[in-house]
Formats: structure tokens, sequence, C-alpha cells
């Protein structure tokens, strides 16, 4: 089934979430204007599966029931569903401009498919069939799923069973015949709030006597024992201010919470990992190979915006032609488009896992997300130089529209003729949107830390490399060793 | 005279100035919340001249009036003076880690100082006396002044005659045996709401026929004519809503606003420059040498705290001692480092105009100010790296407080043991406030845009080396030219 | 056909070159050791095409022919072509560490195929069929290719016609019934001295008037009138020395020649272009775009030795897990595995030509040698941070041997225990040869400059993008123009 | 006394050293073609003292004898000695654009000096007036000295007594009455071979139970026992080629040497350490503050060099005024600058010693120095963008001047017209000896390792910080301790 974006928004109404934002509870959380953006970023992944362009890429034949299904709840069945993923996060990125959330879930559906596989190869259990069961529930209905992976963590120099307080990494309090009990906390879950379920994953390598951290499962979001605490972001009270210009991204944005589980109790036919703690490590890598991969998509698109928006305050400006500014649009494009680059060929070489999906390639999906630490950042940097200073200087939406000094604004915040003030005012409130406020965290946050931070992708990358072959060649080559004779 | 912080704040409440935020005029402007942070910082440039430790380098004995003045307020008689300068802006920075506004009168007082005087060399004129007794009325009372230059501009492309509304850059629209009025905008005015008066001064190179153009004066802040409309800024009502954590900088803040000058009569004694067209670009590079200079001081400075915000959230997360941890800090320390060595430099390296006052070495100011546009950008990638995702995902001091849900914040959020989890926020609050948040245009665009573009500062180092001399010793090793023959 | 090395390099015998070397005309230019090791980088070319583990990257069946032919003389028809024509690639550049050469032909080769197709197609002209016919006996006799299209250019301010010596760029001086007589000079021609045939392209966009100046044809490189003038590389005489230390890289090297054409004639049969003025800059871009992809393969693999070889430095010093030098490792490998990413993208995201072969993506393709054009060079300054100074310090290769001395250099060059002094040494010299010496063009100018220089890739990365696209959803987010709503 | 520059050459010629080149002991040293260019680069700053216009700089009176000195034998008197140091630097990297190797000498004589005057405070040892004793006997006849640090190191992981050979650092192997005797190696020793002394310091901080390796002492550089090998360096064969182009730089270059001390006597007089283990680490950290200081000067001026060697090349070529290559121009520029401006810097911000001479700042020459390993890096870059490929392409000289191809040469080569092909090749050239050739090791190799490789300058950068004061203002700001009102 594809829901349309209003039925998945609708859908959200029925769940009845324990959800804080700012110090209260939040009732009507659809409909609140901090909360509602990001609810939109998602719609856009249920709209585009129905838009004839799109939908190649953004809907998939289910391989477990042969229906249609949204590409975020399919398994990827060859590496061109690899590159279809990359293209289609390309395509969210430039259509809301900020996380559309729901790749968590879609990358965290692919890891669990795959290690519930070989876990049960080797230890004759049943977790892949449930988890099968679990998806095929998640594919008909279309539901939006959020992967929960990142513990608090607490003291990071120190292993879950030496914190002071063993609650820093969610684990199993107490198992039953009919389930298991968790406690813990996941933090910066993205798009938590906006989901249906949340797929629980550990965070790190466990180690013999944490048995109890190994534990992965599916939780509706609306469970008993589950909290949800909304995230301050940038700038995120100006969506109460009730204007539209100032937020800079209106209909979009992104969105972090700190999910509670307070003992909260799952059925044994959602536990898909529980004390298999060799596979701990598995899953945790193939769900960072996945998601590394994502960001080569969603944040080339994301960038796309901000150089159309820089090209466009260029022109406002009357700027566009400088050679130093061609330059560093240029740049900008240049930026983007090698991390696309690096999300493309880790798809393309990406290889099948035993259950028969595909990951994406270990060394370049780090590769790309390394890239991802630095790039955007840079684009920012350049996106601030081609807006100039107004960007953090500029009057309010208030004073725009004030009767008395709003004419001094529309006078003087023109640039070139032909365009009103209004709009070099809103690129201006976009670009600062990305770089500041309100979906910056989109931009530069998540693409540092999402995924893991990047000395977790420089570890990959040391260890990924066939460095033997490489000091094989340099010996030879040297002369250490024998050295290659090419008439041999 | 100097005044006390408590003073000067004091002395502002007796000022009528016409100010707009947010789409209001606002009346107790000294105690509205969103504008008292940036009062505050201010206060502290009157607060340190006290202070033993720093009076030597906060406080001056006045050439004009052999009274001890307040170093903002003072000419540069010596390289020395000069080094004093970017030190005491060090010093601020790091007691606000913030912008504290007063540097743009103190550059631009030094900057019309030498100008006038040549002026009046060349053309008779009495500007210098002029500007010397306007001088020392605001030495004798401590004023604040803010030195308004940045035209708004309108069409980049085109020159002030051109430009399809003739507004676009302030200039002289009726001239009378008692003054001038002047007409146009002077954007992203640092400090100018915090501010007694307002030295105006030219943009760019004026040209031929443009003479109207060529003006600089001084008009007090609350002038007939003048409207202050207060520039929005990143979280800006953070500030409104009662905390102290979630602004992250609760007591500083920065301060732009645009200036409207509409139609302002400003009598003759308080004109400085009035159609000289040759010295507009004069005073313009001199205080762009000036402000260039400054950065090399309090970006520094700024950079100090978020290198001690992010070696404590180190500290708070157990990972101080790690390698890749060490090296960031390291690295941001360098580039700290880099910014005050190109400050000092410039100003060791000054010189001595005609009238007598002190000059930043042109060259040096220009490469300061151009790592200033780079390295902020990279201290504020490497603090978000090191300080971890919760950067964006906190919840809210509300939360924190809230009696529910407040207990799994505190459990939660903590790091190492003996460090709260209160501490450990508020550090996360004060690297979001500088990198994302109310004082990231302090440390991000002023430190891009600020004294002029990045390419501003490209132009002016092509055009201050002396490329012949560089051309000169590559023919003569070349052997294009005679070589230079040691025994010779 | 396919020629083993032995024989690739017998076949250069029979060739007559006028190749002058250091001032003098070479008769046994095979045997030279100057020549020599880049003749051996060519022939590896040769040998991986008999390899069982490489021959399905390295020969193809001809669509020509229908034979086994070397990957090197064959069309890339399909994607999957591009994208081994990479691999090969970066094999290549591991078992050589320098340029093999050889690409240019194979780039010239499928640029000149699709691009004859499509000016018979406009002008009913034959030169396509010609060009299968040179080609087809190209491939039979597994003859090396040389790709010659830069100009030496003169003055870079003026096109061809306004230069005061009109031969700065090859042209036709004139026709006959029987073919052509071409005038002028190709600079930095890779391999041209170790290939049996000159193909000639056009270096720029040729516009009306310059007819004569868009001229492709395939030239024997011993035709008459051609001279060869080998050009001077870093260390180049070291080969001459007798010893196989200090050369760093004994076995291989690559090549850079100026053709002179002085009125060489070429028959109708020969010639691919002639006066079609408008296709002129339509070849110089493919065949800039295959030769831009090419160097995400070529240099991806010189890397890894670059790589091997200063891990292997630091296992001698006995710092191989300091933390520092791990991460530059780690550093080395990922710049070079993002060159490689941008190789693979390019080459998977190709497209077909109207002739039936493939292109790499353009814009793609130049992203690829943008970054290029960038990080070798950071590669080399790791690599020479990890080796130390003794890099441009060491003995030479008969200090080593020398009895009195040997000793002294044999106890003080050591390392950690167990490793001769001896393979540090030649540890050393490699990376030498990779960042200073005899490869160092390879690696270094040629990842500059090959393919074109990076303002030409700046420009197209300009040209290729969508930026309307991009511009367009900015001002859709922004509401400049309606916003999206996601419920439509 | 100051010798000119022909005195300072004839004075070599009465050495009689033990010095191997290519595997042959030299006799004539001093008229050697691979030598004669790095004495002449000592010999300008013989020169450069009697040149009116910069002997202020280059030549002191004597603290010790009144006399007039040369600078590189002069103390650091005041902050001012320490700027000028800098400067000259600077204009002797522009006169030779390479490492005029004096400098080691000069730092060593200032850290030896206050460090002995320390040592016999302690100990109430002679070693400062028996080196007063040897300073004047340098001074007076005005000798070159060569400061000789670096130990061969052997296994890095492992500190002196746990060597397997003891010798990889200097050490004493017998005391007596008259002196000691010293044994091991000095390893990259700039100029040792073109220098009458050596000043022997220690490498690294010493421990107990090594006492024999904490010895400082100045050593003849032709005592018994001494064998200096000379190192290889890119192209150094070139020079033996008769011609004056291909080198790049005739008449200047490098040297770098290994010293072998096989039991070298030194009389007791000539001992300044021996022993005193707590001062090794004193004595090694001031060379190192003085000599990061001094790449501020001679690499600016090298770069100075390059940089004016560019922009000929780009007037060669017609494209000096395209956007591309001013901006990359006026980059090369900024960062000569930045480099320069921190050797400023830390000079004019020097301290005092107990014994009265001056020490650069040690936070900011290392930070000085953290930059030279990068930036020249990039000037290279650059400089190998705008020469364009024939950098590494061009025939040699002999083909220049060859009867039948220099015509073609002549012909091909022009750039713009009214410059001969020549003036382009001869800059080309010198771009190549500053990239790849003779001089490289002085611009690139000694800008990374010289005084230090950059993990040395990080780690001193994070030491010498004040980190407690840094988040001391970060917990005040942030609110984790009790925040500063302004107000108090």
């Amino acid at each position: 089934m594809l829901m349309t974006a209003r039925e998945y928004i609708n859908s959200l109404r029925k769940l009845e979430l324990n959800l804080y934002l700012l110090g209260d509870k939040v009732e009507n959380w659809v409909d609140h204007p901090i909360i509602r953006p990001s609810i939109n970023a998602i719609a856009m992944t249920y709209k585009v599966a129905h838009e004839p362009e799109n939908s190649a890429l953004a809907s998939v034949d289910s391989s477990l029931s042969g229906e249609k299904v949204n590409k975020f709840n399919a398994l990827f069945l060859s590496t061109d569903d690899l590159v279809k993923k990359v293209k289609l996060q390309r395509i969210l990125g430039q259509r809301t401009a900020c996380c559309f959330q729901r790749c968590v879930g879609m990358d965290g559906i692919n890891a669990v498919f795959s290690t519930t596989y070989e876990i049960d190869q080797k230890y004759g259990t049943e977790y892949h069939q449930r988890f099968k069961k679990w998806l095929s529930y998640v594919q008909q209905n279309d539901l939006c799923v959020a992967g929960a992976m990142t513990d608090v963590k607490g003291n990071r120099g120190v292993p879950p069973m030496q914190q002071a307080d063993r609650d820093m990494f969610v684990h199993v309090v107490e198992r039953s015949s009919d389930g298991i009990i968790i406690r813990g906390a996941k933090a910066h879950q993205t798009g938590a709030a906006n989901s249906h379920e949340l797929l629980i994953m550990p965070t790190l390598r466990i180690r013999e006597g944490e048995e109890d951290y190994a534990v992965s499962c599916a939780v509706p979001s609306d469970a008993k024992g589950v909290t949800l605490i909304y995230g301050r972001q940038s700038c995120d009270t100006r969506k109460l201010e009730g204007g539209d210009i100032d937020v800079g991204n209106y209909n979009f944005g992104g969105q972090e919470v700190l999910i509670i589980l307070d003992d909260v109790f799952v059925p044994w036919d959602r536990v898909f990992v529980c004390g298999e703690i060799d596979y701990s490590i598995v899953l945790v890598e193939r769900f960072a190979a996945y998601h590394r991969q994502s960001y080569g998509g969603c944040k080339a698109g994301i960038g796309d915006v901000l150089i159309g928006a820089s090209a466009s305050m260029a022109d406002y400006n009357g700027v566009r032609k400088a050679a130093h500014i061609r330059d560093k649009i240029g740049e900008m494009i240049h930026l983007a488009e090698t991390i696309h680059s690096c999300g493309l060929a880790c798809s393309y070489e990406g290889w099948r896992t035993m259950a028969g999906n595909y990951q994406s390639n270990t060394l370049l999906a780090n590769v790309c997300k390394l890239n991802v630490t630095r790039f955007p950042y840079e684009l920012c940097r350049l996106a601030e130089d081609i807006a100039g200073g107004l960007l953090v200087t500029t009057p309010s939406e208030r004073d725009f529209r004030h009767p008395v000094i709003g004419k001094y604004i529309e006078k003087y915040l023109k640039g070139v003729p032909g365009v009103p003030a209004e709009a070099r005012y809103r690129m201006l409130t976009l670009i600062h949107a990305m770089t500041f406020g309100l979906t910056a965290p989109s931009y530069r946050t998540e693409s540092m830390h999402g995924a893991g931070s990047p000395q977790a992708q420089k570890i990959m990358i040391e260890r990924e490399t066939d460095m033997e072959y490489k000091q094989k060649v340099a010996r030879s080559i040297s002369g250490v060793d024998d050295r290659e004779n090419v008439l041999d």
C-alpha cells in the first residue's frame, strides 16, 4: 500500500504519543507549528511515491508481498536499488531543503534484515522470520519507521557495564515467556515523533558479559513507557511568530527527539536480536554503511538548494557575473557533486549479503560520509560570503509589514531593479535558515554527526583499505622486494 | 573622564532613540531583554578601563586634553598603541564571547582624524579642528561612538549616481549656512542603538560628479530624522523566554542595526568631509586597515572561549585525552593564534600618518582579515565535531526543570561522574550560541563581512604587495636579467 | 590481436623516430636508460591483457572485428566498459606507480569515433568510415596510439589567427587530392615516442575563419616531418648513473614529448576532421570528459603506492601506531578513494552517443578531475611528513656501497631492528621519486594540467550544472515563487 | 670582524674536510659545481652585512666585544633584534631563493648562551664563560657555525638507551682530564660542509641514566673523526651538465649533510653541557623556538621569489589579468604574508632570558612553524597551476642550443610577443627548481621538517596555551561557574 501525504499525516493523529516540547506535554502535536514542518518533510516521501516522474525511484514492488511499497520501507535487492536510493534522497533534499527523516528507518530495516538472517544461520534462532513478518506489516500499512540506534553513552571513556548508571545504554532488564522489558534512552532520534514504529538497535560492539545490551526490537512510538522529548533547534520559536518569511523555510524542517524507554515491554515477535553479542557490531556497521551512503544523496540535494539560493542572491545583488562570485558558486557545485559522486560510487559498488539484500560498499560509504563532515561547512561558508552581511542584520518580517518603517525597508533593501526587496529578503532568510537557523542542524550537524562522527569514519577507512596490498606494491616498486619485470 | 559600566548604561536612558524591534517601537530599550546583552557587552569596555590589571591597555592619557580617556575614544599615537588595541580586544572577546561593538567608532575616529588633517592641508579647509573639537567632547563625556560606513548599495553593479534610487548611498541633499541635510541608510550598524554618537563615513571611492556622496559627519543617535531598525539575529527571542541556559550566553550579545537617515540636519561643526571626493577612498581604506586589524584581537578572544568550551565538553564526555580530540583542540588553538599573530604583526608594523596618529600596516591588516574570513568557520566546525550531536538535539531548559521529565534529562544527559548534567547542558548551549545561535553572527558573519568581504581583502593584498620587486628577484635568479654575483 | 609486452617493445624497434633527447638525436631509443622505463610502463598495458585475473578488464572483444583487442584500443560500449576502464587504470597505477601513457590514445579514439559519426550525419562526409578503418588497423596490430591534442598556444590571450606566428596551433597549410599538409607543434605529448601512431586533435573551440585549425588525423610517429623532442623531467639523468636505488622507481616512468609537425603530409584516409569548425569543441570536450574520468583511475592507483610506501616508512621508523601517523595515513586513503569514487561515479553515470559508444558523465568527470588537481598534492605533503627529512638528505647509492663510508650509512640509517638500512633507503627514494623526482610529474603535474588545467574544469562544472533547477527550488522553498504544498 | 663573501669562501679552502659526495671523497670541494651554489648562498650572509642598505639588519655591535659582528653570530638582545632577524632572513630568502644555511648556528648560539647561564646558576659549573669565550672567537673571526642537533634516532619508538645500537644518539664515550670523546651521527645537517664550526646539541629530553647523551660542545668541522657525507638532492647532477638554465637557480642552493662523529675528541673548553640532563630539553626547546621563528623570515622570502616567478610566467603566457590567475597570485601573497606575520609576531612578543638575551615567544613561534609546514606546499601547487604543464615537459638546454632543433624550440616555446622563448624557459626552470628540483628541499622539506616535524609543533601549541584560562571564561560565560556581572 502507498499512503498519500495526507493519509500519512492523518495516520499520525491516531498515535497517542507521550511527547514533550519546550516544557509542555503536547496534545495536538500534528498541528503544532514547531512540529508540523518536520511532518511535512516526511510527508514528501509519501508524495513523491505517487508522482509519475519519481515513482520509479520512490516505490518498489516488495520482495515480500509483490505489492508496490514505499522505497523507504523496501529492501535493496540490487546495486541499482542502492543507486536509486541516493538519487531519490537527492531529489527529496532539493524538495525540502532539510532532513526528511525517513532514511534511518530504511537503513535500519535493511541492516536488521541481513543481520537476523545470519544470526539465525549461526544460532538456529527465528529472528529473521519474525522480522520479515513485522516488515510486511510495515510495508502493507506504509508506516513510517524511525531507526533508533544512538544511546546517550554517559562517560564515553567507559563501556556499558562500567558506567556509574547502567542505563546509559538501552538494555534488557527483564525476560519472560511473553517478551522482554527494556530500559534506557536513545538520543538525537531523527523523526521519532513522526513515526509509527521505533526500530531499536544497539549502538556499539557488545562484549561478553554485556549480553543484555545486545538488543534489537520494534516498539510502537506510543507504546507504554515511551516518552519523547523534542530537541530544541536554532530559531525554533520563529515558527510560532505567525509570519512566513523569518523562518526561512516555512513548510519543511527536521526533527530530533530524545526517546526515553522506561521499562518498555516488547513481545517476542517484535524482538530481533537478544543477547547475540557477536552480531551487535555487525548490525551497527551495516546500518552505518547504509546511512553513510545516504548522506551522499540528501546532503547533495540540500546543497543544491543552498547553491540555487546563493546564485539568486548574487543575481539580486547584481554581481552574478563577477569572477570571484562565479568561482565560489562553481566551488559549491563542485563540493556538492563530489559528495554525490561518493554516494553513487559506494552504491554502484555494493555487495550482496547472505540474506539477499545489498549493502553499500563499506570503504566508499565511509569516504562519502567523511567528505560530508567537511564540505557542507564550506558550502555554508561560501553561501554566507555570497549572501552578504545582511544575512544576520536584516529587520524582521513585522518591521517589513510595519505601516511606518516598512517603507524604509522596502526602499533600502532593494537590490537590482525589477526584483522586489521582499524577494531578496526571502532568499536571505532561506540562506539563514540553512546556515544558522531552523534547518542548519539538518545540513551542518547531521552532516557531522549523523551515522557517526568523523573519527568513526577515519577508523573504518583505515580498517577497510587493503593496506597489505598497498605495501606490497610499494615494496616491489622500490626494490625492497623483487621488482616486477614487465617481460616476465 | 572614564564612565563606569553603570554610568554608561544610565547615560543611554537619556537618549530618545527612534528604535524599532520586531515590528514595535521600543521605549525602554535599555532594559529590553533582547537588547540588554548587547549593552552589557559594550559596558564591558567601560568596566575594564577601571580594572587595575587592564587599565594600561584600556585607558590612555588623551593627546588632546591630557586627561585619562577610554581607549576606544583615543588616538593611536604609536605602534605600541596599536598593539595594545588588539590585546585589549582579545581580552574583551574572552570576557564577552561576542562583539563588543565599540571598535568601529575607535577605528572611525582614527581614520577621520588623519584624513581630515590631509584634506585641510590640501584644500585649506577646517575639518581637522572641527573633528578634534568633537572628539574632545566625546572623550570628555566618555561617549560611545558608532562608526557608520556601510551603505545599503542597491545594485552592486552600478555606482551611486546610476542607481535607480539615488538614496542607495548616504548623500547631502541640501546645504545651507548652518549645515547640511543628509539622506540614505547605513546597514549592519554594529552597536548603533547602544551609542551616543554616529560617525558617518562614505563607503567607497567617490568619483567626479558624485560630490554629494563624499560626506563624513557626526550625528547624535537620537537626532531628528534618525530611525534605527534592529536586525534579527539567530535565536533572538530565546532572550524573551525567561530562562538563562538556552540562550547560551546570557549576559552578552552583539547588535546590528539598520540606520535610516531621513533628511537629517547636521550643523557644520559636525561635518568632517563634504565633497572632497579624492579623500573618500583614503578615509575608507584607513578605516578598513584599522578594522581589519581589530579582528586580529576580538576574533582570537572569542575563539579562546570556543576552545575552552570545546575542551570542557571533551572533559565532560570523558574523551579529553583521545588523540583525535587533542589534535582538533590543538588545531583550534593554532588557528586562533594565527589570527592573533596577524593582528599583532600589522600593529607592530604600523606607520605614522601626517596627522601624527598611527595606522596599522595595510598589507598585513588585510592578510589578518582574510584569515579571519576562514579560520573561525573551521573553529566552529571543529567545535561542533567535539561537542557532539547533542548540540542541536538537547531538550529545552523548561524540560530540564519539568517535574515529570526533568529527572529523565538529568539522568540521561550526564557525562562523566562528578559533572552534573546541567554543566554539560550549559556548555552545549554556549557552543550552540557561538556556532548557530545568538552570538554566531559575532563570530561567523562579522568575521566574513565586517570591515569588508573577503574579495575586498584579496584586492588590497594584490595591490599592496611589491610585485615589481618580487618579479625582479625572480628575473635575477632565473637569469632572465643578469644574475647577482655574490662576489660583486 | 594482443601483443605481449615483449612483442610491443620489439615492435618499437621498427620505428624510425626522429627523436632528440638532451641535445642529441637518439638512435637506439628503445634501450636508452632514460627512455626505457617509460616504455616498460606502457608495456604493462600489454602484459596485463594476458593475465587471467585482469584480462576481463584489460581486453575486449572488438565491436569492429569481433576479435579480442586491448582495452586501450577499444570502444566503450556500455557504462560497464567505462567502469572497467577506471578499474584497470587503478591497477596499472599500482603496478607502475607512474603514468602508463596509453590512456590519451584510448580516450582520443573514443572521442573521434563519436564525433566523426555526428559530423558525417550533418555534413554527409565519410570521416567515420575512414576512422573505423584506421581503428581496425590499430586494433588488429595492437598498436600504441598517442592522442595529440595540446597545442603550444603562444600568447594565451589571443586566438589562433591573431597569433604573431600562425603556427602556434596545428593547422592545414595545404590541401590536395591526395591529402593534407599540416604544420604546428603539440606540447606535453604523453608517451608519443613510445607510440606507433599519433592521433592529432584540435585543442580548443575553432571559430569561423579558422577552418584550417579544425583538423584531426592520424600520423605514424615516424612520418616524414615529425620531430620528437624529449622533455626533461626531474632527476632524469639518475637513470644514467648505473645504480638502481636513487632513481626510486627503477623499472617504470612517464614520458612527455614535444611533437614538431613540420609540414607533415597526411593522406585523406587518415583525415577525420578537416574544417568542420562546429565539431572542434565537441571533439575537445568529449576527449576531455574521457580523460578527466581517467584520472579517477590512475591517480588513485599511484596514490595507493604512495600510501603503501608511507605506511612502510612508518613501520621502518617504528611509529606506525602513533595516533597522528595513523590519522595522516587514514587521510591519504580517504583522499585517494574520493578521487576513485568520482572516477567510478562519472563512469557509471555515462551516456550513449549517437555513434553507439559511451561517454562518461561530463559534469562528474570534471568534478573528478578538479579533485585530482588538489588531492595528490596533499597526499604528497602527507607522505613527505611521514617520510621525514631524510627524504632529501640521504646519501647516494655509491656512498652506500663505498668501502669506507658505507658502513657508517648502514649503521646510522637503520630504523627498527630487523629492517636493513637499505630497505629504509629504498622506500625513501621511492617516495622521493613520486614527490620530487622522476615520477613526480606523473603524479603532481599531470594531475594538475593533464586533460586541462583546473580553471577548465571550473568552467565546465559551472556550465554543466542545472542551475536553473537549483534556483527554482530555492525560489519555491523561500516563498519567492509559490511554495510547494506537500498535500497538493 | 666582518668577512666579505670572497674572504669567507677563501677561508673555507683552509679547512681539511673529510667530505664524501656521490661515492667519492671530494678534495677541492669549494669549487665543486654541486657544492658551490650552497657556499654562495651562505656567502650572501657575508655580503649583505657590508651593504649600506642592509647593514643595520645584518650586522650588530657585539655585546661581548663591542665590535661589529655578523648578525648570524650575534646574540639577540631585544625583541627588536629578533624582529631584525626575521626581516633579514626574508631578504636573504629573496636574494637566494633557497636555504642560506647559517640560521641553525645563529639559533644554536643563542639557545646555548642562555641555557649554559642557567646550568651554571644551578650547578656552579663554568659552561657559560667557556661558551662566551668560544663565541668571541667565532665572532672575531666571523666564522660560519653549523648547529648540529638532529640525531639519526634509529627506532623512533624507543629512547637512546634502549636502542639496539647505542650510537643512534650522539653521546660521550669517554671522559678525561683533557676533554671528552663523543660518538654518533647528526642527520640533515644544513650547511655543515660550509661551516668552520659544528655546534653539537642534544636532540630530545634526556632522562636519568642517560647522562652521557646530555652533551653540547663545539667541534671544528675538520676535526679528527669527523666525516661528512653529502646528501643527494633532487636534480643535483644538473649542476654538472655545464649549462646555466636547466638547474633553475644557477648561483644558489641548499646543502644537507650527514655528520659522522667517530670518537671525536673535544677539549673541555669547548664543552658546554655534559651530563646535566634536566637542561637538555631546555636547550632543545629554546633552539626550536628560535628556529621555528626563523622560518617566518626565510620561507616568506623564498615564497616572494616563487610569487614573482609565477606572475612573470603569467605575463609571458598573456594571462596575467585573468581573474583566476589574479586570485591565485593573491592567494600566494596572502599565504606568504601570513607566514611572515607569524614570524614577526613571535619576535615582537619575545621574552628576556636570565642570561639577558631574548627568546621568541614559544607559542607563536610554534604557530608560525606549523603554518610553514602547510602554506609553502600550497604556494607550490598554485605556482605549478600558473606555470602550466611545460614545467615538466620542457626540452633541455642543449636542445635549445641545438643547431637543428633549437629553432623549433625557439619558435614553439614563445609566449606573448616581445618576450623571447628563452625568458619563458628560464622562468619555468626556476619554478621547477623551487617546486621539484634543486631548491625544492629548501622550500618544501625544510618547511615540513626543519626545526621539528609538524606533530612537534602541535604538541608545543597544546602545551603552551593557557587552557585553564580558556576553560575558566567558558565556564563563566555559560553559567557553569558564576557569570561575570558587568556592573560589579
